[in-house]
């Protein structure tokens, strides 16, 4: 679709939003294009899992990275609360004249993605990590018992569940919060006694008996991916465990080529070739710093961006 | 010690605090009294079980509490971040003419108390849930090992070794990070196989072992305080596991009686009598109100309070 096609999908949407005088302004002194980089957002350090993601599948692409620390976890806040703080990072993005926006946090996709697409308009594509996903099981997993595990949030939204049922290819969709496994991950329990405790209490859970997928609903979860493949490797059972970041990472090279924004000057191998990320959050500590080698598997540096004073 | 030499006890320390003007005007209209609340703030909802102390030791005051449940949990924030969140609620208490602040959370002691302090100067009296509990366990063990457990943020910070130390009673104090105990707890998960198996790997620590007692660093933590001692139990092992709670609300009883301040006129038995307490929160969700049973042992209504816009 071209990019004055979208406008004339969205002519009413528009009209309720008022975009802030400078996201308007950075918006008329640059129209973006293939050499603008990809803006990606999360509530904090987690969504760097679907940054490295990104960085595998496009390394031709330049990422801006913004973590909400401030504020994070997501999972447990209003979603009017999620909603006000994902407009004003969208603003901090778009004046950065970033060509897209990944919404990279599934509480902030289930609360946020119709306000932001609409906020955002013709100014940036806008992609979110949950309808890559539904689109990929409800296509691999037809007329078949999907699990889905994620934060008390976007369990609670149904979000994953309403899509799936849009979409009409009979996937029954189990869905299970498991809130303790973020936690777990941040505080480096993993491949222990006490993750594979937890993990086996809410694997165990009834509803997701007899599932041929799990959907790992949160971007924390890809660092356990093997714990949980050894959860169904021990019970004996064939479970395609799904990690959604490359899914995400596909469906945004998807994206890009059909708006004629992939940017076509690759790099050479050589590290100081490659596309300069920046790695912005709303407060900065150490713990931070030493959780980006766990999520992006390497150390980068992060920018402290004073988003609420 | 008298207000006006407070007063004479800090008056370098005032001169470099510029008080809000809001916050100078609601001080010019009213001079605090016996009469007037308590004010106690914590990033969230578990500082309510402060407040549940209070409650039982002082039925008489009324109380005015703030969860800044938009930013928690603090126990991963900055020094700087937790400071700025704590000046703005300090400005919400004193609008509403509190005669003391309480900072109900360990991490907000161990950043902000300080600056509170310094702050807040005569305006009213400041207590934080640290100093309490550093002069009954520095009384009741001196000379001997106690075991400290905690947020990174409070452990990290030494708050409780630097005062240890200053105390001078030759107290050996061993802190250990027990990061997955608060999410564990606000996730319902106690007195079951996984909360026996994560407080089990963090009282193995090897730092923790042979004291004679155990402090609970965080308002957290009086909820695990049965499975704390029952691990004790089971190892045969006699520590003492201190609830700071009950310390802290009896160290606002001696303040609040130092200084005049004990509200005289004592309420009947009948509920409607009682003193009518308001619990502020600066975002507002049902997960939280459903939290507010959990800690102060009855369901309150929370109110939402928009600190942030």
């Amino acid at each position: 679709m071209s990019r004055a096609a979208t406008q004339l999908n969205q002519p009413t949407r528009e009209h309720h939003i008022e975009p802030s005088v400078k996201a308007a302004e950075a918006h008329l002194a640059h129209l973006v294009g293939a050499s603008d980089p990809i803006g990606v957002f999360d509530s904090g350090i987690g969504g760097l899992t679907v940054a490295y993601a990104l960085s595998q599948v496009l390394p031709a692409e330049r990422m801006i990275y913004f973590g909400d620390t401030a504020h994070l976890p997501y999972g447990d806040k209003s979603t009017a609360a999620i909603q006000a703080y994902s407009v004003k990072i969208c603003d901090v993005l778009l004046r950065q004249n970033v060509k897209t926006i990944l919404i990279a946090c599934n509480s902030a996709s289930a609360a946020a993605f119709d306000l932001v697409k609409a906020y955002v308009g013709t100014r940036a594509q806008v992609l979110n990590v949950i309808d890559p996903v539904v689109a990929y099981i409800t296509t691999a997993f037809a007329g078949q018992s999907v699990g889905l595990i994620g934060t008390k949030k976007t369990v609670g939204s149904h979000v994953y569940q309403d899509k799936v049922l849009l979409a009409g290819a009979g996937v029954q969709l189990a869905e299970v919060a498991t809130p303790l496994l973020a936690p777990m991950i941040e505080e480096g329990f993993y491949n222990n006694k006490i993750s594979q405790t937890i993990i086996d209490n809410y694997l165990d859970h009834p509803s997701l008996q007899g599932i041929k997928a799990l959907i790992l609903g949160c971007t924390h979860y890809p660092l356990i991916l093997p714990q949980i493949q050894d959860y169904y490797a021990r019970k004996g059972q064939s479970v395609a465990v799904i990690d959604s970041s490359m899914i995400v990472a596909e469906a945004m090279k998807s994206l890009l080529g059909a708006h004629n924004l992939l940017n076509q000057v690759m790099p050479e191998g050589d590290q100081r070739t490659r596309p300069k990320h920046h790695f912005y959050v709303s407060d900065y500590t150490d713990s931070f710093v030493a959780s980006t080698e766990l999520f992006f598997r390497q150390s980068v540096s992060l920018e402290h961006y004073r988003l609420w004073e």
